[in-house]
C-alpha cells in the first residue's frame, strides 16, 4: 500500500536478517568468524575464563512499546547483561542477539532497535557475533547472550564474603525506583531531578569500568550487581555461604535527586534504595583494612564507593537504624514495589 | 484447587528456578561456575576458538504443544544448535537456556521440557551453565545458546570451497520432510518406515561426530549444515565465494523408507531432498583426491558420506539429470514446502 510504514513482512526473514548483518558487521576484538557462518569463532584471552550470562525482555511484561523506545530497549538489554559481566570484574566481548517478533512490527522499529544495540556495544566495545530472528505471532521477545572474559586469578564469585567483611555498595540506590514511581504515574513528575531518576529507571549505565577496577586490585572477596534490590542481593551475596548481614540505614548512599522527590512526596526515600531494584550497581564485600583502597581504586574511575554495613557469622539480615536498633530487612515485606521485571537470572 | 494441575503460577519464578537449578547443577568440562552466579565462569581450552550459536522455538510457530511433546521440543532446540557446531567440526560444550512461558503452563511441562533438556545435554556431554526465566503472556518462547570449541587449526569454515572442489552429503537427505508431509496429513502414515522418517523430523540427530571426524582428518575446505535444504544450503556455501555448483540428481543420498513413502504417493523424493530442510546433515567440500579418504574417517563414525556433485567456478546452482541435462536448481521454486520454521540464522 503506498505510504503505509514499512513492516517486516514487506522484507520479509532475509530481508531484516541482511539489514541486521549489514550494520553489526564481522570485526572486533578476538573475532575470527562474526555473523554468517554456521557459529560465530571466537578467540578468548589466553589466561582468562569465558563469562557467559543471558537475559531476556518480553513486551508487555518487561517493557511496553509505548512506554520506552525501540533504541532505548535495544540498549537497555544490553545494559543488563553488562552488568552481570560487571559483578564478575569482567571485560565484555561478544554478543548474540535472538530477536522474535510480530509480522507487522514495521521496520524502522527493528532499524531503531538495532541502532540502541549497536550504540550500546559501540561504547562497552562489545562484537555482536550472532543472533537469530523469528516469527512471534503476538509480542516481540529479545533475548541477548553476553560473553565476556576475565583473567583466572582476578574474577569475583558471589561466594567469598567472610564474617567480619564490610559491604560496600557503588554510586547510588533507589534512583531506578524513585524513576519507576515518576513513569508510573505515582510520583509527581515536575520535581527537579525526575530527569535523571526516569533516565536511570529506563538505562542503566553497567559499571563495568568500578568491575575492573575492584577485580584488578584483588581486594574484593565477594560481588554481585544489584538487579533486585540490595535488600535481596544482599540475601544473595551471603546466603551461600550460610552467612549473615547487617545494613547501617544511614550508610545507605542516596542521590540528591532521590532525597529531593522522597522529601516532596513524604516518603522515607530508604524503602527505593533497600526494595526498589534495577539500579544495576555494585555489591561488594571486602575486610575491613581494604576498604579504603578499594574506594580509591573505584574513586579513580569517577564513582562512589560506599560502605554500608558488614557480614555477619550468623544467618539473617539486619538492617540497623542510627540509634542501634536491628530489625529484619525483609524482601518480602516490600512487595508493594510492583516489579515489573520477573526475570530470575539477571 | 485441590487436584488441579500444578502450574508455574503456583511455585513462581523462584520455584521454577529452584527446580532447574536442580536440575542442571554446576558440573561440566570447564565448569568453574555453572548456574547461580551473575556469569557463568567457563575454562576454554588452550589453543582452541570458542564457537556460538543461537536459536530459538517460539509456540505456535516452530512446534505445536498439542504435536510435539515437551521432552521433545527440549532435546530438539538443544539438537538443532548442536547441529551447527558440528558445521564448524567443533566440540558442544555449554549451553544457556532462556525460557519465556505463560504463567498456567503445567509444572509437569516445564519439568519434562527440562528432561529433554537434561537428555540430550547429556548424550553429548554438554553443561547447561546458565538461562533466565521470565513469563510470557500468551506463548511459550525457547532460546538455546551453546558454546563450543574446536581446535583453531582444524576449525571448518562455511568459506574455502574452491572451483572443482567435490560436494558431499552425510546421511540421507528429505527424510526430515518427508516426515513433515506425514505429520501434517500430506502422506498416508500406513507405509512402513514412516515412524523413521516422522522421527527424523521431530528429532534431528546432531551430526557431531561426523563433525570432528571430518575436522580432524584436515581434508575438508568448507562445511555447513543442512538446515534449509540442500537446494538453499548449497547457496550458501558457495554464494559468498561467488562460485555455483552442480548437484548430480542420481548422486543424493535417499534412505529406503522415503524411497518406499514417495512410490506409495507416487511423487519424486528428490523433492523432499533437495528442498525440504531440517535434515540437520552435514554438506562438505573438498578437492576430489581427498573424498575417499573424508568417507573412511566419516564411514569409521558409523555414517555415510556421499559424494553429490561439483564446486563450480561460475556463479548458479545447477542440478544435473542423469542424462547430463542440467537445470537451475532455485530454492525459491518451491515454496509449496510451506516451512514451519522461520529461523534465519539456523
Amino acid at each position: 500500500m503506498p505510504g503505509s510504514t514499512p513492516t517486516v513482512a514487506d522484507v520479509g526473514e532475509f530481508g531484516v536478517i541482511g539489514r541486521l548483518r549489514q550494520r553489526f558487521g564481522t570485526q572486533g576484538f578476538g573475532v575470527v568468524r562474526g555473523i554468517g557462518d554456521d557459529t560465530a569463532a571466537l578467540q578468548v584471552t589466553p589466561g582468562c575464563l569465558l563469562l557467559a550470562t543471558t537475559d531476556a525482555a518480553v513486551e508487555g511484561v518487561h517493557f511496553l512499546r509505548t512506554s520506552t523506545t525501540p533504541r532505548l530497549l535495544g540498549q537497555r538489554i544490553l545494559a543488563v547483561n553488562l552488568s552481570d559481566v560487571a559483578a564478575m570484574g569482567g571485560i565484555p566481548r561478544w554478543a548474540l542477539v535472538s530477536l522474535s517478533l510480530p509480522e507487522d512490527t514495521p521496520l524502522h522499529f527493528v532499524d531503531e532497535l538495532a541502532s540502541g544495540l549497536e550504540q550500546e556495544a559501540k561504547e562497552f566495545q562489545v562484537a555482536i557475533v550472532g543472533g537469530n530472528l523469528a516469527r512471534s505471532p503476538e509480542r516481540l521477545v529479545l533475548d541477548l547472550t553476553l560473553l565476556g572474559e576475565v583473567e583466572a586469578d582476578r574474577v569475583v564469585y558471589r561466594t567469598g564474603a567472610r564474617p567480619g567483611d564490610r559491604l560496600m555498595v557503588t554510586g547510588t540506590l533507589g534512583d531506578a525506583a524513585a524513576g519507576l514511581a515518576i513513569l508510573v504515574g505515582q510520583a509527581p513528575p515536575d520535581i527537579p531531578g525526575t530527569s535523571f531518576l526516569v533516565s536511570r529507571q529506563r538505562l542503566p549505565t553497567p559499571r563495568i569500568e568500578a568491575g575492573r577496577a575492584i577485580a584488578r586490585s584483588g581486594l574484593a572477596t565477594a560481588m554481585i550487581d544489584l538487579s533486585d534490590g540490595l535488600a535481596s542481593d544482599v540475601v544473595h551475596l551471603v546466603e551461600d555461604s550460610h552467612l549473615g548481614a547487617v545494613v547501617l540505614a544511614e550508610a545507605v548512599p542516596l542521590s540528591p535527586q532521590i532525597r529531593e522527590l522522597s522529601t516532596a512526596m513524604g516518603r522515607d526515600p530508604l524503602d527505593w534504595a533497600l526494595h526498589g531494584g534495577e539500579d544495576y550497581e555494585l555489591l561488594l564485600t571486602a575486610p575491613p583494612e581494604r576498604v579504603d583502597d578499594l574506594i580509591a581504586a573505584v574513586g579513580a574511575v569517577g564513582l562512589p564507593l560506599t560502605d554500608v554495613g558488614e557480614v555477619l557469622a550468623a544467618p539473617g539480615i539486619w538492617l540497623q537504624r542510627p540509634d542501634g536498633r536491628r530489625e529484619p530487612l525483609g524482601a518480602a515485606a516490600w512487595q508493594h514495589f510492583a516489579r515489573q521485571d520477573v526475570t530470575g537470572e539477571a
